[in-house]
């Protein structure tokens, strides 16, 4: 009898005990630093005014040898060359179609662009859709060996789970084109495509078909993000978080507004579960960011200490 | 006793008849094409994919004697001149300024548009915002004698409020600028920021702040619809609806795709109550979506025929 009251007891403590939102998150300040935020945005906004921002690559998932849609690019330029015999006159396209997998990785930023760009040719953005999701279920990860869509954060999905059950609008913000990321973030992050803020080419509307064009509409990168998150929301955001100089002005937008605010960097600092790299790198390069951050007081995420798990099911 | 059981039986009548959903429409084909078309579409598409399209001037709310965005525009030219001396040395801004009110009904189309965007200078998005709140408080339909938010249509109204309890994601898409026409449709239509779809300037990202610049970034109107709606959207709509030539390749991108689709024509033949214009009209011009609407069998919307009420508490 004394141990079912002690069971009955103990069953009471842990329906009492509210659910940690944040599971794979440590008990440190980020942590806590969030979980106020977010207490203290619900008490002073209405909800329409609860709009939170994230970067995709390196801040949602994985951005490590290369921004994923550029691999994909390669990929299909390889694919559809022997369609478009034009794209060998371009002798980057040409190092792409006859080098090996990985020869985009080679090039220069706006050559890697332009090629991702280069492959809507003839395409309706429905097919090309469908040519992305194809992509993701068939190529992995080269060191994780699990295919992108299953290298989202864990701790960036709870962090969304828990800000939309605060009542926010979550949205992606990010500098890859957006036929692919659409894709991409329905799949792994659960974001919906009219959520989802990338950078956008121009197109053609013929026979009640649009088909994208290989040219830029609006970069959304670096000064271009709070341009698109005014063209897209139409509202300052009050969260938002990035990895690298190109989101920069998306927290500088962000924290200049009135009333709480959050902004933060996640700071790839953990070799042996994903990625070190700030300064030095070209692909998520963190220099200018990092410098803000710190002047600012801004939290700088470290994955290596504020993380429990970086991916679902992985090891802790 | 024998009256209470009656009563009882009315009552329960009553109770059980479905409420009508659209009071202010007639009991005509147009009605009863758009009712069975809504059951059809929540039978057909999961919600994601209910998305829905209006056009705004004309099809939401009053166009006539000229779009609303360029009345207010003309009106904030004159009260800025003072400011910016550079405006008269363009000549059509300087009949703007010095002229009628009116002035700017007389300007080449673009010319009307040029003073629409060159009003945004030197203000923040929010500035220009609280200036359209401002603007849209204190002026009235020179016909109407209301303030144009409350010239938007019974009938519509309704129908937004329909599709909505229906699962649908409602957007307005208009040719208009998009920093002027959020807060209308916020006060009008009760559309909030994020689904109004329209002419974008480019703008300027400076001490953390953003500028719209008198530099169109996309026209929103004809092939820019369909375009536009990619961009924010990324689906193709299942419902659209316009009043003329501009929204024909968003009525046909629309009715191209797969499964049920409803694209209509709401026709302004009601000079009683309303205005009557089409063809020959500069403004909400209609001729070749007519003809599309008439060979496609697309409802054509009569205003004096389809519609009992056309604005709020106007009366039958």
């Amino acid at each position: 009898m004394r141990n079912l009251v002690a069971l009955a007891a103990l069953l009471l403590t842990s329906c009492n005990a509210p659910k940690d939102p944040l599971p794979s998150w440590n008990e440190t300040h980020a942590k806590q630093a969030i979980l106020a935020f977010v207490k203290n945005a619900v008490a002073q906004f209405p909800p329409a005014e609860r709009v939170a921002v994230f970067d995709n690559d390196g801040t949602l998932w994985v951005e490590q040898p290369l921004y994923v849609q550029l691999l994909f690019a390669a990929s299909e330029m390889k694919a559809l060359a022997p369609q478009h015999p034009e794209w060998r006159a371009n002798p980057n396209f040409a190092k792409i179609i006859d080098g090996p997998p990985d020869a985009i990785l080679a090039l220069a930023p706006a050559d890697q662009f332009a090629a991702g760009f280069a492959v809507h040719a003839g395409r309706t953005v429905e097919e090309y859709s469908a040519a992305a999701s194809r992509w993701l279920a068939a190529n992995e990860h080269p060191r994780f060996k699990k295919p992108y869509t299953q290298l989202a954060y864990q701790p960036m999905l709870e962090l969304i789970a828990h800000l939309r059950e605060n009542g926010f609008q979550v949205y992606s913000v990010t500098g890859a084109e957006i036929g692919f990321v659409r894709v991409a973030n329905e799949q792994a992050f659960g974001i919906p495509r009219q959520h989802v803020i990338a950078t956008l080419l121009k197109s053609k509307f013929e026979s009640a078909q649009l088909q994208a064009q290989p040219d830029v509409l609006l970069i959304d990168d670096g000064d271009g993000k709070p341009s698109s998150i005014q063209n897209v929301i139409g509202r300052r955001p009050i969260l938002a978080i990035g990895n690298s100089d190109g989101d920069l002005p998306m927290l500088q937008y962000t924290a200049n507004g009135p009333g709480p605010r959050f902004t933060a960097i996640v700071h790839h600092d953990d070799p042996e579960r994903e990625f070190a790299y700030d300064r030095a790198s070209p692909v998520g390069h963190l220099d200018k960011a990092l410098d803000a951050a710190i002047a600012s007081a801004w939290p700088v995420l470290s994955m290596k200490n504020d993380w429990r798990r970086v991916f679902p099911n992985s090891p802790q």
